[in-house]
């Protein structure tokens, strides 16, 4: 039985995970019998937005907390993830992706990713597991392992952040200035990067997307993810040469 | 075109809408290229839980500022829902059904509905546009349209609240003492009242569900209501006799 970690960051498309798409990737995680441990950081979102008017309200969230109304109170803090006790990894997006996990959405191609967010997607690319990206959340990948990496220049990747026209898509721009390549894609439909086991789907980053459209394209995302993983647990371990 | 109203009241299992039901929900009736309108009461819900601790929270939550994260914002206060403008009418379950929508959850047998929810369902029920109920959310219907209805007996409804082995589901034996009969039913299953055209589906009721059998119930339940929809517009108007 193959062994999924989620990692959420809150409840709501606006300040939090996309619910949608979290709930997409539970249900075909639990379609394809896949094991799933959802995770969050502890401490207070970026902010709170009233999801009705819009508006940022006064107050705080803890990102763990809210998440847990997503996972059904099934939901463990972030630095509880043991990259080994798993065999795939999932970010759901949300504009909580964006601000959360990584300052995107407010700073752009000069946007930071949590340490603790940058170590676990190296650690799960360094030990061959396949990750999922979903809507906006491939932006975090695509600063950890693009060629241009701050920290550590990466192999650069081949992913999705929907559909790019005449440059106008910014995130698909950084995409391509962090040292990746950008491919465009429709909300049914996933990119995998068979090389460094990415697969990226857009999701609401198509504005026209109705709830199936993402539910269908999350799903091919989670078909291409399960098999990524069964073949890589089928490899014969590495012998010492 | 089948155009759906969906009755939300909040954004999680323990003080609103659970939020699985809600958007596998949204996501079948897009399947079915149903037009949706999301609605929630304004207003308070019954109380704010952390759904990590499962533990009361001080603070006030708005039944429809929460629902719209569920929403994504697209959602309007429930006093705009005119029935004459839809086929068919959705309640996902949740505990927030039980506690925001009617009173179950607190008093039990002795439960009240809402009054507003209450005339609505009249409404849809007389203008014979099928209703969906999921998981607790059928208790409401039972009350409201039942036998022993304490304002005006109803004409008593097939539904189901899940399993009840022995009488120890307290919702299966409230909906009889209401004057209905309760149907045994599995996650992946719906049970449709062809005579009032109801469609309930246990999903949560049933403790061992997994997301994707929460997913196929309702699809079951989708398909069964917009079948049911869409026999009612073929038909003639009716005469003056």
């Amino acid at each position: 039985m193959l062994r999924a970690a989620v990692v959420l960051c809150g409840c709501g498309r606006a300040d939090g995970s996309e619910i949608t798409e979290s709930v997409a990737t539970l249900i075909h995680l639990s379609r394809k019998l896949v094991k799933v441990r959802c995770f969050a950081p502890s401490g207070p979102q970026k902010h709170v937005v009233n999801h009705l008017t819009g508006n940022e309200e006064p107050g705080s969230r803890d990102m763990l907390v809210e998440a847990a109304r997503i996972a059904r109170g099934e939901i463990e803090s972030l630095e509880k993830l043991e990259p080994r006790s798993f065999d795939m990894l999932v970010f759901p997006g949300g504009f909580g992706a964006a601000k959360n996990l990584c300052s995107f959405a407010t700073e752009g191609v000069h946007m930071t990713v949590r340490d603790d967010i940058a170590k676990l997607i190296r650690a799960f690319h360094k030990a061959r597991k396949p990750m999922g990206f979903v809507c906006i959340a491939p932006i975090i990948a695509a600063k950890v392992l693009g060629t241009q990496s701050a920290d550590k220049p990466g192999p650069g990747l081949t992913i999705t952040l929907g559909i790019d026209v005449k440059g106008q898509n910014q995130a698909a721009g950084a995409v391509t200035m962090f040292g990746n390549t950008h491919r465009n894609a429709g909300t049914r439909e996933a990119i995998t990067d068979t090389a460094n086991l990415i697969v990226s789907t857009p999701a609401y980053m198509i504005d026209s997307a109705e709830p199936f459209d993402v539910f269908e394209g999350i799903g091919v995302m989670v078909n291409s993810l399960t098999q990524l993983a069964a073949a890589q647990q089928a490899k014969p371990p590495k012998q010492a040469s």
